[in-house]
């Protein structure tokens, strides 16, 4: 790069949890680069880790579409979904997002019990994408609001999960401490061609200390009680996968979304995928980083769990392999943030310009995400400006 | 200067009102500065711009001394006050605060009317001042709550304000519409021999449409009528000043402090000046500036009032002059701050790092600022990396 040519900046957010989109993040940071540096080369890619929106967002980016389904939701009751058909080569490959059927949001607040949701809409759209023709089938974790082990999904692709007397336990994450036997017999049969593979966290496991009931089910409401029954809960089904040939208890991933992961991988063959290898392939993002010379990410929040496989810090991982500069947009800096600095973010930037509440903030997140961005790279050009003084650069 | 060599930083702060004087926003934005560059060489400069506070800094930064004094409030109660003696050379030079004696925040909210309070407390200071045998008096301006056309310091050094029967007009502001004559045979002898300055914003006028009624009076809690009774009492003072060969009407700076200005250059021969150009030669800001690589200054708001005179825009007018590049830290940031890039601000950034009221803002403010500088500081070391990549520096 020279300073007498236009700087070529990748701008890769994630979008902001219950705000905006990685589409509109990134069109909001492209209009504050766009008044400091008109003439940038701006290379545009909205990321997404597998939650809420990553369908209509990868939609977008590869030219597919969204297909409309109506589902059963976390409570029972039917919702509007939808799952994605991704465009370009290859064989026809399906996005279900497991958070348009089972995600937090859908459940209200005051019936947040992670024990009781169900998966049994991630199921239907499973069967959806199916029906749509798909060879492969992604499907996205992250922003779950139920706990069942997948239970749910399992039954809407024909599983069937007995108690002792050999009925069908109950639905949901606490029906899970009665099952002792798995009818595999009324599977899909559309499943054996298919290859399916869950986007998840590597980090989130089925059982134990760092069990998803653990870990998770307080984020979902449950209380302490709530967490050993539900705990107790995933550990019998554990054991039942087990005895079925299933040994998911310390595959990397199997807690993903509730357990989705040990159910889908345990009893259907699906692969448990680091999120990001799955998903950013998709948009080449390793390519398209070897070419910048500033990269520019962003998230809802930057703080000390942000370099535990948030967006800002896989880009900027990938980034540093080439040796790129990065910088992220913040909606709010969280505890420890400073964290970040030594996980390849080299510097960072809150969105805030006065006190003012959440909702506040996200009604204005547009213009102040711009806003940032612009003073960002204001002070990039501020030190652009020391790095050639004369007694830096010999005159010609 | 080389990337090789420890940057030049001053760092050139306002204080941040009802927060943090400039010696602790200086001293905050030095630890997030040295926590990216150790090696920096720093000159800390924290400013002043005559209003609360400016004593004590300016006392600080000359290595004087504050003299404590017991004065009459604006509301009429005793409360302590001082004042400050510069060090260095020279005459005897003392700092007379206005707002120590009749600022705003000695007005509880509830008896905000600026046309009650008086600033007989501001006459006391400069009378103690006398006493402790300063050749030269500067009183600084800013933060009144009082807008009483001077009338208060005048009476407390010696001057007589009459009505139509010879008596004595009421203290305050709304006083000064009965006044017809001026008594100045009792002032105090010893001002002859001095040489009195004001700290003063030249954009403040006594009288007229931007007169100082109309502008401040809403700011110090007066309603519409009030403003009017306040403005038709300011016209009057005005035309009896005039009369006794005093015309302040278009006098740069004589609606300073709520008329103070007007009072004390009409009838005691004060020299009403540019604050800036006072305060500043104090601590030899220029040629301080003239030896940084990069400028930081700071302040409690940065927003579209900022280029018309406030610290930060001084700040970067000065370094301008000599090139160099000036960041602004800012406690929030307002309405059409964006006018601060045509003032000479390179770039600016906020401090505020999550959703909180500003009670909280505040109380945290000394982490919140050096976070800030240090984030700053971290782009611009992203942007000076970008400014000396092989392709701009010829290898040696």
């Amino acid at each position: 790069m020279s300073t007498h040519q236009s700087l070529r900046i990748v701008i890769a957010p994630s979008g902001f949890k219950e705000c905006l989109d990685a589409e509109a993040v990134a069109a909001s940071i492209g209009r504050g680069v766009g008044r400091v540096l008109p003439d940038a080369v701006v290379d545009s890619i909205p990321l997404v880790d597998g939650g809420e929106g990553s369908a209509r967002t990868l939609v977008a980016a590869t030219g597919g579409r969204l297909v409309p389904v109506r589902v059963t939701g976390p409570l029972g009751e039917r919702i509007r979904s939808h799952f994605g058909i991704l465009g370009g080569p290859g064989p026809r490959t399906a996005i279900v997002e497991m958070a348009a059927a089972a995600g937090l949001r859908l459940v209200p607040r005051d019936r947040r019990d992670p024990g009781v949701g169900s998966t049994y809409g991630v199921g239907e759209l499973i069967r959806a994408a199916l029906d749509a023709g798909a060879r492969r089938i992604v499907v996205g974790c992250g922003d779950s609001g139920t706990c069942d082990g997948g239970a749910g999904a399992l039954r809407a692709l024909g599983v069937r999960l007995l108690d002792a007397a050999g009925a069908e336990v109950a639905s949901g994450g606490y029906g899970l401490a009665d099952v002792r036997t798995i009818d595999r017999s009324g599977v899909d049969p559309r499943l054996a061609g298919v290859d399916m593979e869950l986007a998840c966290n590597p980090h989130n496991m089925l059982t134990g200390q760092r069990g998803v009931a653990r870990v998770f089910g307080p984020q979902k409401g449950a209380d302490e009680h709530q967490v050993r029954l539900l705990s107790a809960a995933m550990d019998n089904w554990a054991r039942v996968l087990a005895n079925h040939g299933a040994e998911v208890r310390t595959l990397p991933g199997s807690g993903a979304s509730g357990g989705l992961g040990a159910g889908l991988a345990g009893l259907l063959g699906a692969r448990l995928r680091p999120r990001f290898e799955v998903l950013l392939g998709h948009v080449d993002l390793d390519a398209r980083l070897a070419d910048a010379d500033l990269v520019i990410t962003a998230e809802g929040a930057i703080d000390h769990q942000t370099p535990l496989g948030k967006v800002p810090a896989e880009v900027a991982q990938r980034a540093k392999r080439f040796g790129k500069p990065v910088i992220a947009v913040a909606g709010t800096i969280g505890d420890r943030a400073h964290r970040n600095y030594a996980a390849g973010i080299d510097a960072f930037s809150g969105i805030l310009a006065a006190p003012v509440a959440l909702a506040e903030a996200i009604e204005h997140a547009p213009e102040l995400i711009a806003d940032a961005a612009e003073r960002c790279l204001r002070l990039v050009l501020v030190g652009r400006a020391l790095g050639v003084t004369p007694a830096t650069v010999p005159a010609a």
